[in-house]
């Protein structure tokens, strides 16, 4: 899973028929300082996630077996809200 | 998913005979400043997205479960059609 | 999907068993103005691509749906030769 | 699989169902020089892995194939502790 | 599939019980010019290869279908022993 901030909501009134009902959120991959890194993503929110948080979420087929329907084309789910990352310093 | 802008139509007498039928379009992933990130993407289209709109789309096996054959071997699929993105200010 | 130009031919004695048939090419993906991008990589071909041409190419497990064995252990086919892209300026 | 570096647990009391009781650790990908390289990734662990240890860590399906339960939505699993490496000079 | 040169052993006497058996070598992805390019990757050896030798491996899923047991989870195998690569000129 990765860590990413949730920094919008995607509006879109035309899409797939299976991902009615969907939440979709943008999210920012986040380096380990919590920096932005790399491209954003649209995710399926299982978590309950809100503006500005730190998230984790899974890609590929796994996003897919959150689903009750297993067919959802998803590729990206927010599982989890972080508390804390309890880091430890990086020894070279 | 990953956000894209439609950038051109791919055209192609000679391929892969389960791909027939089936709308290829170029499209370019995005940054969420919207700006072009990393390679092009050929993807078939299930939104009927047209020329410059942004859109999402999923990669991977989630692509070919949107097909009513699953064998269709597509690893990148337009799910949706962006209205618009909802953007908060990014907060170091 | 995505775009790649045919660069060379992979010749190999020594391979895993159920690949022993199948063509093996070196293609370096491109950007959308053709020029390479990232790394290059070994496909198996179902498009009697030649060399020089400009191809598209599933990954992962979509490309070992193009077998009629799906367990050849293949995670990257050519699937099309492209006749013409038809472009259209980025609208930044 | 990847060679990573424990670098923090994630501590998540709201996250997706079936990711109860499984341990989460932040792991930073390396480099072939163990350098941090790429997003950090948030790991369920099998091995038993600690803090600041070189594991390697598989992704994608094959991570919830570790599971007893496949429909455990984890895209990356660490599966054993690095005692050496055997490392061969690089040869132009 | 991608191509490597094989860079090294990986000795882990603590590994997830699945991958007793099997020789992990740690490889090196390389450009068309045969220069290391990103992250050393720990592949599963089945085409015997040797120390300093250019293969090409394949990923994800397909990697554990190379497997008797399909579950073994291993995201990376090496199939092949590259003998030469005919290369062809880039035309831009």
């Amino acid at each position: 899973m990765q860590l990413a901030r949730v920094c919008g909501n995607v509006v879109c009134t035309h899409k797939y028929e299976s991902l009615t009902g969907f939440k979709l959120l943008l999210i920012q991959p986040v380096s380990s300082s919590m920096a932005p890194l790399g491209r954003p993503i649209v995710a399926t929110d299982l978590a309950g996630a809100g503006t500005d948080e730190l998230v984790f979420f899974v890609t590929s087929k796994e996003a897919s077996n959150t689903m009750d329907n297993p067919l959802v084309p998803t590729d990206a789910s927010i599982l989890g809200i972080v508390d804390e990352i309890e880091m430890l310093e990086w020894k070279e």
